[in-house]
């Protein structure tokens, strides 16, 4: 049961308030979301998710750590998510709310609010552009401005924001949103559930090129695609290239989060559920594994693999590729993180460090002259 | 009295001669607009601003720094803006503008020029997209293919190029410049005097998960905004994020300037006047203090705070907070910049250091076995 | 004859089937295109690239290195591209194209393919923004969106995709492609056979601001412009400033390749042929020589001078001009690279360096004291 807090260029805390006043639904409700069980008042209404020890009226928190078990006695929420076991030993005023894993149900119930707060807009604001032979499901929305190409597929409950690019021959997903100015370049596939903040461009050329006798170099034709699965979160202003062969794929497993500006070349595949911080940079044909953490500014060379549970520290360069799981990285060329920081402890004292060695050598010479 | 000369990967100096021909203002002009009182001929056509010793006839000089005052009698320049108090020894064959501070006049009316030049455009072009219950300014400029929301509320002499998206329930101020394809997402608020270059997104959700038992991740909404102060300005291709928490914000200070391709995480403050060069990140809750110079592509970790006055060198990694102000520090993680390139000096030569240890432990065990 | 296949944080390696099966060109036409004589069946289809020991039938490949010769033996090509003096010692069922250097030719068929799929695009898609006094030549695809200014050259086979902006007095030369998103700013000189991919932004202001006494900055206006030459290409979402002063440019000279996330500063200049990948940042006014490589994520500071064919490895920091031609450095500040590896080797080590010089002193001591 772990939050992202530990990515050292990211990270978000649980832990305050949000404010979901357009919300306003009722115990009831929120139960039936979560598969839980009510006990106490099933129609009060709940506005907004906080934290156990800080909730008031019309606010839901959860109890999952029984080390905060006290506040369930004093708290004002409306209603607590407890687990399906609990068995209070005081009185509590609180709604109680039983799932088999509270912790889970709260951040369901935060995915699905952010939902709701994402998904509002429909219908077509006009003018926009649609290509020659291209579907689109139903409740999408089509922003002002927005360009949609030739023979896409485009699925149910996709939200395309204004100014969105979509060449030809690419098919979306359900329940996809592309914010403004969203590029995405011809034959990309796109799954479901995926969501791609402004700016960030998908498919674009991968960088090849043959260098001649003259010094000039000729482009090589980027033909391959994009292809980006289900559950996948693109930042804002990231760049994806397209595969350099036709037939082959830069690929972005299910599940991966990508933070801004972060630069991923052709015929990169990054596996499910990593999570990737922002301005992090990686090269062509790089395999990276399941559930990495990439912190920022991460640099990794081409042609590499990168084993399941990489954590690599923020700055970190890759020279060569990483063959045992679970390791947490630092450096260029990276090593263990904790040797790293007792290396550069020794480096902040470099100077002494050579000023003590000439002055053993003056002893021992001494030493060795007087033998 | 000092310019923005010290930037490790940016940098701007003052010094060579700016064209501005389309200006044509008299002497008179410039000098009202300078509350500055003219000896010589008011009425003298001025079109473009020099160094004092370079200076050409309708061109415009200033005199500071008393190391200069030689050229003042030699200078071929129409004008010298000087000192109130300044009594020429020799005869001076341009006309004088007197101030109380020649240097700020000089750049005051570098910065005149520079709206002049970025506020030409104005009126509508069609097609363009304006949304429900939205109120604009006088004098603006809204080009083609711009998009603004619903409920927005934009100042006057505001100029918004086209491809630029304004989502929903966001404020702008007076003399705001929005170049094309910036992307503003609804909710934020922006100041007076903000200049935004093109590809710059504001308000793109903060990069936050919740991870769960099996290592896929929940989203956690972002209901945040992004406040920009006044007389900010911010590059080309930069992102800031929105808070995490309705009702708070991710702040840029008044006075702050941002270079291009910078990432600014949710919940971040960066304090008045500080300055920030390209490919800078910050990740969240980071708070960075009051004129801060951080050149490029440093990396700050989160919930930091940074002092004031501190100054961080090109690619330099921050990973705890710096409390002490006015610092130059470097390397990863900082220390003092000296100190950096004190050791540093020692580590291109370790190799040297370790076969010196060696030697020395064979000389020293020679010894030992000798006695 | 190389490839690009030791850039650090890119790369591209020929040998792979390229699928050109739009292409469909004879045996005959192909030849034409390169100049080369045919021994053969002139009037055979070619759909696709090759490496000679994985051709099948419809496919063209080449021989260069006599160290291949044994393939061209059983190769299934329909056709191999050879060395004009090239004599079979056995049999060869593919038709000959015998040309002055196979390599060559190859990678001129690989860019004419590139062109090919490049430049399908034509028309005018409505609606689409085009200013007053605007100039544009034949065969040019203006894409829905699409925005020119007034007092615009645009060449002949110039390819705008959607939401390109293209501010006023822009020229762009012949067979130049603006992918979708692209930001041209105002005076910009763009060549003939240029490539810029989405989000990109060309002339936005440079980082330039004159510090006043109580610590605001005032804007020192961008008068200059970017002039891009012939034969460029740039990646997606990279920027690149304008030229502080009037008659003053930021110039990409021919044939240089830039990646994509890369920051150029104002006045910088790139010689020709020179390679950099990905978010890479050059400081202003630096001056970066010819047929240099410069690796992913490298810094360098502004005002410097970088030698023709210096190779910069992945996230080097450079404070200083690099006066010699032809080095290959790393770190920060850079040095030697393979120094920089020996230096690192030890770094890895200094905590037992550490150890081993302070057992020593504690033994040269006892040894001082002994005598």
């Amino acid at each position: 049961m772990k939050l992202v807090r530990n990515l050292p260029l990211t990270g978000q805390v649980l832990g305050r308030s949000y404010n979901i006043a357009s919300m306003e639904l009722t115990v009831n409700q929120i139960a039936q979301m979560l598969g839980g069980e009510v006990l106490g008042r099933g129609e009060d209404k709940i506005n907004m998710l906080a934290k156990i020890q800080d909730a008031r009226e019309g606010q839901i928190a959860f109890l999952s750590n029984p080390k905060y078990e006290q506040f369930i006695y004093t708290t004002q929420a409306t209603a607590v998510i407890v687990k399906k076991d609990f068995v209070p030993r005081k009185e509590v005023k609180a709604t109680l709310i039983k799932v088999d894993d509270p912790y889970v149900s709260f951040t369901t119930l935060l995915e699905e609010y952010h939902k709701l707060i994402s998904f509002q807009k429909s219908g077509v604001e006009e003018p926009c552009y649609l290509g020659k032979d291209t579907t689109i499901g139903s409740n999408a929305y089509r922003g002002a401005f927005s360009y949609i190409g030739n023979n896409c597929v485009i699925g149910d409950n996709v939200k395309i924001y204004p100014h969105v690019y979509i060449g030809d021959n690419v098919r979306v997903g359900n329940d996809t949103i592309l914010h403004s100015g969203v590029r995405i370049y011809p034959d990309t596939i796109i799954g479901n559930n995926v969501v791609i903040h402004s700016g960030t461009v998908i498919g674009s050329d991968g960088f090849g090129f043959a260098q001649q006798e003259d010094g000039t170099y000729k482009t090589i034709p980027q033909l391959g695609r994009v292809i980006i699965e289900d559950n996948v979160a693109i930042g804002a202003n990231t760049v994806i290239d397209c595969a350099t062969f036709a037939g082959d794929a830069t690929v972005i497993r299910a599940g991966v989060k990508l933070d801004n500006l972060i630069q991923v070349a052709h015929n990169v595949e990054i596996g499910r559920n990593t999570v990737i911080a922002a301005q992090t940079g990686i090269s062509g044909s790089t395999k990276i594994g399941e559930n990495c953490m990439l912190a920022g500014q991460v640099g990794i060379a081409g042609h590499l693999v990168i084993a399941n549970n990489t954590s690599l520290g923020a700055q970190a360069g890759v020279s060569k590729s990483i063959t045992k799981e679970g390791q947490r990285l630092l450096g260029y060329p990276v090593f263990d993180i904790k040797e790293y920081f007792r290396s550069y402890a020794v480096f902040k004292k470099l100077p002494d460090l050579n000023y003590r060695l000439k002055e053993l050598e003056e002893k021992v010479n001494a030493l060795v002259n007087h033998t």
